[in-house]
């Protein structure tokens, strides 16, 4: 364990052990079990939605579960989808239910659900090009107003707008929202649906999240803080299909936005498994192939990227999740073996580097032994924890600056 | 006269016309001659220091005096410099009466004068580098309140703070206006420079100006305004070096700068009489040619381009401004032949060109009779008037939606 570079993730914690009398448990061999990570690796993981409502065929589910057993061995954050014209295709029936229960189901494995996102100009509602444009912008906000509401304690953090700096030009097709953002400008809509989301879930972790990382994102999120918006997070999307960014362009990413000291969530992470997309296709939507193999070689190169882009991002103390977009190749954006399972559920080498990690080299697993007064001292990576002595057991957070706990067994 | 395309340039008047004991001045020619343009027709006219103050050789100042006679013709707008650099090259010797001395000189004779810039990164005071980054925000508060106050009633336009998409990422030089723009953000310096400039001027006309027209541009505009910063025009440069943008760039800029409903003023632009810089060149400043000549055929280009150009601005309701960069070729930015006369005064067909819209093709020049009662009515381009009847004079601004007028002669 190299202290000096983890510092930031890592803390230094005293612990108090009694018995159920009040007595110091002294001179007791204890080990401290890291059973969860402050920091947020997280993945997208759709297919939660079907495994915990079941409604599917019966060797279906079981194939799913299976990868979802390989999901919660490794992450403990997960996005689900809320795109609102999936959620809600028909005005009025949304799918609230199923995505609660699926929410839930991931809440029990102790895996931070986020929701993404409540308002894009993308999959959005097909009914909203029926409104005007004041109509569009009432039911966005009674979709915040319902979604958050319902999903309160459930899903606390959101990525509450997605891709602005694209929004009020995007051209490809009509839909509300870029409708609206041209009236609202982009500060405006981002005030707006943040205010909105802020409102029913006070507590909630908001993100902007967008895929431009250039001096436009930069700009826009200046004008959004001094507009006095409360963004928590920043969202970084780097769908890498085009090619690893390299340890070069992802420092020079933190470096420009780490200038504004807010949190950094790498939102949407794609390295793949297979042949690089060319360089001239401008929007990775254009880019449609029958077929996208994973082979060995770039297996490998997946493996080595992922391992050196989370070491990095794992190292910068701004970065506080990082979500890989797709878990299996199976359903992957743009059929691109972006996946850290194959289409098989069978785990390609950078799943097993990922879980080397975060479960390994990342995690803290130590022994120590309490003094004549029940004290005992280690570092750890920051998260949840066990102390186990004996055949007894106590959890404990560890975080940075905290008292000596005091845990009784 | 088109009445229609020209209408947000005009307006209709009804002059009542009575003599100094009251009578009306009945059926009686009169005529009305525009004087001067609510739409400011500008140029940088940096000579008009030496003219004003003659503080040069008797042959050069006269050289110069027939340079701002040619001026005087066409323009009712003139920016002058305030680089900081070359304003106070050593610390506490600003040149202030100097800079007075040529703004009244413009102001007795009609022209509204322009301030440029208060802060900007390039010609910036040299000695702003031994400071600490706190000092320099200081030097930088006291320079506006020190001139804007100096120059309060003379010049009430500036250009507050120039080119800061650029700002805080130039690497060219080091500089004290990077330096602090880095600490305060973009949108954060921009909101500092307009709230102090505004203290120490509060009705003058405040500009946020900028050679980027790209979206980035649109992004920081919408991020000071949602930022409460009271940007009152829109400045956009146009330096055309590299070729003529063409209707289609212009009218797509425009339309995009529309957007926020305020003022656009063009505030510096050029299109030569001379070649075409090459494309490949990013910084226009990289181009540095022995002799960048004026030749006949390419006067001709450089007139119906800056004709059709200011036809389109003219015509843009939002447009109040356009300022032609470079009066002459002596002296001109980059060497370019960017002038409407040449090195030697004589005019170009652009200034023809020029001069013919502005003071032909855009003035009113009409007459009219009162009616037995004294009533005159007549339709107009927005400006200052004199209306003359016989040997007599009187003298009013038109603009929109003003009552009836009451003249004594």
């Amino acid at each position: 364990m190299q202290t000096n570079e983890w510092a930031h993730r890592m803390a230094s914690q005293t612990i108090k052990l009694t018995d159920g009398g009040g007595n110091p448990v002294a001179g007791k061999e204890v080990a401290f079990r890291q059973t969860n990570h402050k920091f947020k690796f997280g993945c997208g993981i759709f297919d939660a939605i079907q495994v915990a409502n079941r409604n599917v065929p019966a060797d279906r589910l079981a194939f799913l579960e299976r990868k979802l057993d390989l999901f919660l061995e490794v992450f403990n954050a997960a996005t689900l989808p809320f795109y609102w014209g999936m959620f809600e295709p028909e005005k009025g029936k949304p799918r609230t239910l199923e995505l609660q229960v699926a929410a839930k189901w991931l809440k029990e494995r102790h895996i931070l659900v986020k929701g993404h996102p409540l308002c894009w100009h993308t999959v959005t509602a097909p009914w909203l090009l029926e409104l005007s444009n004041e109509e569009i912008l009432n039911a966005q906000f009674a979709r915040i107003q319902r979604d958050v509401s319902d999903f309160n304690g459930l899903i606390d953090t959101w990525d509450v707008i997605n891709e602005v700096v694209i929004m009020p030009i995007f051209d490809k097709y009509d839909n509300g929202i870029t409708r609206i953002s041209k009236d609202l400008g982009r500060v405006g809509i981002i005030k707006a649906m943040f205010e909105k989301t802020r409102e029913f879930n006070p507590g909630a972790t908001l993100l902007l999240n967008d895929f431009n990382t250039s001096i436009n994102y930069e700009i826009l999120i200046d004008g959004c803080l001094n507009a006095g918006i409360s963004i928590d997070a920043i969202g970084i999307q780097s769908h890498q299909h085009q090619g690893y960014w390299g340890r070069e362009k992802l420092e020079e990413v933190l470096e420009r936005f780490s200038g504004f000291g807010l949190p950094i969530h790498f939102t949407e992470n794609t390295l793949t498994s297979g042949h690089v997309m060319p360089p001239e296709i401008e929007d990775l939507n254009d880019y449609q192939i029958p077929d996208w193999p994973s082979t060995p070689e770039f297996e490998e190169r997946q493996a080595s990227e992922i391992e050196e882009m989370y070491t990095i991002l794992f190292k910068h103390p701004l970065v506080e999740a990082v979500t890989t977009w797709n878990f299996s190749d199976e359903g992957a954006w743009l059929g691109a073996p972006a996946g850290l399972v194959r289409k098989d559920n069978s785990p390609k080498p950078a799943y097993e580097s990922l879980k080397r990690l975060i479960k390994g080299d990342w995690s803290t697993h130590v022994t120590g032994k309490t003094d004549e007064n029940g004290f005992v001292s280690f570092d750890g990576f920051l998260g949840e924890y066990d102390l186990v002595c004996g055949d007894q057991r106590a959890s404990f957070t560890l975080d940075k600056d905290t008292a000596t706990v005091h845990l009784v067994i």
